[in-house]
């Protein structure tokens, strides 16, 4: 159920409204509009009288929201959310540019790599330091060394630091130094952690599991939403599929399906989602032609000798050729870099 | 294994290692570049010795050809293959526009919809005379009836005809009225109808069936042009997958993949790839971006009242703005409609 | 529609309903089950009157069949159909063993093949004389001449044969040899081939395509129902998925799906489906275990020399071993072998 | 690396080989066989020299294991794993029946499923106190009131208590309760829980994830193993594919590639795996005859009134008639229930 106040309607009549809802066992979530202020509610098992509502002062109508997920709906908030990152945007009309290694290595490969793509254009420096890898036997990331090392770099840049989270323990931790919480495609249905991450007040960048269904995907990020945290964006990564000549498939057919679903912003990762250094501009163009919000890119100074994802990262020489492609399709389709 | 000839070899040459290639018992393909003149060998069984050429008068090197897929690789054609559609490129570095109704279904319909689509900027029409159809009990198409409507719009418009083939009994009727025959995705390993397609001198649309790998598809291409027929173009649809919101997953991964393998040149469909009348335009946008060579588009003037694929179908209103959209962004990569 | 006939309805009853059926533009399909006879109706678009029909001496009652599959379904037809294949039955209690090589490649293979798998208990010969191939240049079969060393080992042993046709201009010749049409994988919605098999009256084993989902399937099969041709066996060979340590993904889940939902023999192909030799066996028990009608397994006197296969076909002697594994599992759940 | 061990290597030579393996900052992994000791070594980056073992007392043989995964792999240890759930045995002759609840909802629910499934031939009870659930809005579970309810069961019946644990946090509350912990499939890749269910003495049931690789799958367990828990059984419960007419695809396949690369019992989740109930009973079978050593089946007394997976549970009369199929193809194949 949303409750949509009239569009100058007092926060005394919005704080009814809250009140009214919590009175019933439920939560109320206030979402700010351009015109007006709209107020989500949860917790409700069936449907509710919608009369309960629209007799209270200051509401314009109350409305069933038709899909199962609820408070990432546009049904919900029309408008486009655009996440605050500290001072930098994630959404809207700029399109957002994260780049950086797969996994933070040593303060020579982060501060080189920062440098580098600050320089190309980059907002956002993206580096695991803590990694799930397939097997107990690979390069794990190195942790809290991993996390100063990605501070000293924002320190130096200006960058906004986007790394993953892998647990609740340690989520705080994680939260101490990162901008955006990454929270990575295996554990896009853990549902333990996407409970704590609607606890905290930091943006969380939420990637598709490799089999997660777009509707799935949506539920993951209602998990946050409805705990209170309403700073989500979307990364679609690549899909699992039959096809072996590429290491996942970008399911760009999920952006303007999302796009018209969700007021969320809507990431692309070509790196992993075609896994071929050749061919990560090409997806990266046709990502932000399909109407994405942004693009996250793995960039490391010497891929070939890389700890991780060594064959889907670009030098910095082709990420600045990359960035030039990409900001040429978005001035095309009104949008910038 | 190719025979790569110099650049000023004489005719004499040429034809002289053909001849040597036939006395082995094999099938030597002729595949004029713009240096150089290479011919390709199939027939064989296992490698040959390289010695057996490189000895004849006006050859440079012979090469061993490393993908099981060979004359339709970039190693035996560096070129990309431009087709001569009676003088309408497909290919090369004008965006090929192909736009029509999934069927034709009458006479106002299919005119109707070849004016509006070429006043938007295609060049090629498209529309089904006979129709595959997943039920014995759906509409099967005009056949004969609807070839002599396209051939009428042709001739009003001069749009060249796209149209599906079904089987090798219909090859010669249809043939006799298409300017590009289109193997449909079902069809897609349809041996029996490849090799027939492999002996006309006609341009091929292959459509990747709906669950083959590039592997695959490339290699049924490769059944064509080992008979002879080297006009063929390639055409991502979409692919299955999991994903239920979609009607397929378009997969445009498969497009720098490809432009990297062979010199054919890829189209990509956006109707059936996506299968949502909202989101077509966005996907042929992210198509274009990823490097297609063209286009291929369900249009119909009266999408709700069409007799298949309707809720794929664009207006030709829809269709005239996704054009506009399509020629920015290829505007923006060098390239033009 | 389906009209259901009292027990007792005379021939003429039968007949008059056929003929007011006919009357109607439509097609009626009699079909006879143990208590009384009813007739599937095809041809119309949209619903019928159930008036119509039920007015008229004889008839029981007339139903809505809601499946889009009418003639295959057991909305349509209760018992189980049972094929003749010239005396053997396919479908039924027993348990139908078809064994045989991927492809035909000599006299003395074929016959030393043949003479084993009777030894062994199989009652059908499967052997393919056209074959399709991924690449135009691996081996496609001894065309006529295997159709000949088959009809050699059926005179020899008496087993029926199983061989693939794969195109309208062969299908004549094929009938000519074959005890039983094999419909490839590839060629499951090779709609025109399937009309095709639809005017003959020769058993049809239709096989999955890689990626057709089961609805697909019995509209596939609908399509040589609808034709006349009623004696149709499935066969579940594999689906494509992302697992790659299999070949393909024998999915047994449509065993018991299928035998809801339509009356003809299901039979399941352990060889393709898994793929790899010394897991042959396991599938192919637990495909009866799930309720399959019968099996169809590659064997090749010699494996590692077969032109096609090899990797996925059983010795003579593993074979054997086979089907007393697969006799035990029937014999458990009431069937036989 | 594998150290294998002479037949009659003394306790002495055995701890001298592994104090050799941390001596060279690695670990050591005793697995006693029938017949000898081997010691699985892990932490190495690339091969190691056997020479550094070959020379120590008591030592056959060291040997490199060919596969990613170590410990789990039948290369280190050649014998069925049996797990030792408080003398009930998980693996090995006797098949392992394991039923209950998707969800434990009251007493009531529980006991009267308990003690249904027991006279039936369980000899596990399943049910979630903390449930994984795709939307925030759907029933969690009682939390540890569940656990609560099935210690009574417990109690009253005897039966092992199999449950989910679903994050590192509740695992000291529900490995106090359980007799074998689940990992959930969405949580198979959660490697933070991994590697705590690794430092626990608990048998592990572990789910294959959605779209996990069997070699995915056991780089899992081989995450578990690796910090020293042995005691870990595999869970197949489907896959998802494009198929929509079953929940997933239950991969029967999986079983016998299971049994020939890993000595850990495999147990198959008919329920989960096609997802309706009507076929629960024909892939239990089929999972039986194809190796398993287990199924774990969903029964609800009240399977139209369950809070979650309803249309999947048996009723306790549906889940005796299923024991009754498995029991006898076990017999058929020399096993037990």
């Amino acid at each position: 159920m949303l409750v949509v106040m009239k569009p100058h309607a007092s926060e005394a009549e919005i704080e009814a409204v809250a009140e009214k809802i919590r009175s019933l066992g439920l939560t109320p979530h206030p979402i700010p509009g351009a015109q007006r202020v709209a107020i989500g509610i949860t917790g409700n098992k069936g449907g509710l009288d919608p009369g309960l509502f629209e007799t209270l002062p200051g509401v314009a109508e109350a409305i069933r929201v038709s899909q199962p997920f609820k408070l990432v709906s546009r049904e919900v908030k029309e408008e486009d959310t655009v996440l605050d990152v500290g001072g930098v945007p994630l959404g809207g009309k700029a399109i957002a540019v994260m780049a950086g290694p797969c996994s933070v290595e040593s303060q020579e490969q982060i501060l080189e790599t920062a440098h580098a793509v600050k320089a190309a254009g980059a907002r956002f420096l993206r580096g695991g330091a803590f990694k799930p890898r397939t097997s107990p036997y690979e390069f794990q990331g190195l942790a809290e060394e991993g996390l100063q090392l990605l501070a000293l770099a924002r320190e130096q840049t200006g960058l906004k630091i986007v790394t993953e989270v892998m647990d609740v323990e340690t989520l705080p931790l994680v939260a101490d130094y990162a901008d955006v919480l990454q929270l990575g495609a295996r554990n896009m249905q853990n549902f333990s952690l996407l409970k704590q991450l609607g606890s905290i007040r930091k943006p969380v960048l939420l990637k598709r599991g490799p089999s997660a269904t777009i509707k799935e995907w949506l539920m993951a990020a209602e998990y946050i939403l409805s705990r209170g945290n309403y700073q989500v964006a979307l990364c679609e990564r690549g899909i699992r599929t039959f096809e072996t000549m590429t290491r996942n498939t970008l399911d760009l057919n999920a952006v303007p399906v999302l796009k018209a679903l969700t007021h969320l912003p809507v990431i692309v990762d070509p790196s992993h989602g075609i896994g071929l250094r050749a061919h990560v501009a090409a997806m990266a163009r046709a990502g932000i032609a399909a109407g994405a919000d942004g693009i996250i890119v793995e960039v490391h100074p010497r891929p070939d000798k890389a700890l991780s994802d060594g064959h889907q990262s670009l030098t910095p020489r082709e990420f600045d050729d990359l960035v030039k492609q990409v900001r040429v399709i978005a001035g095309a389709i009104g949008r910038e870099v």
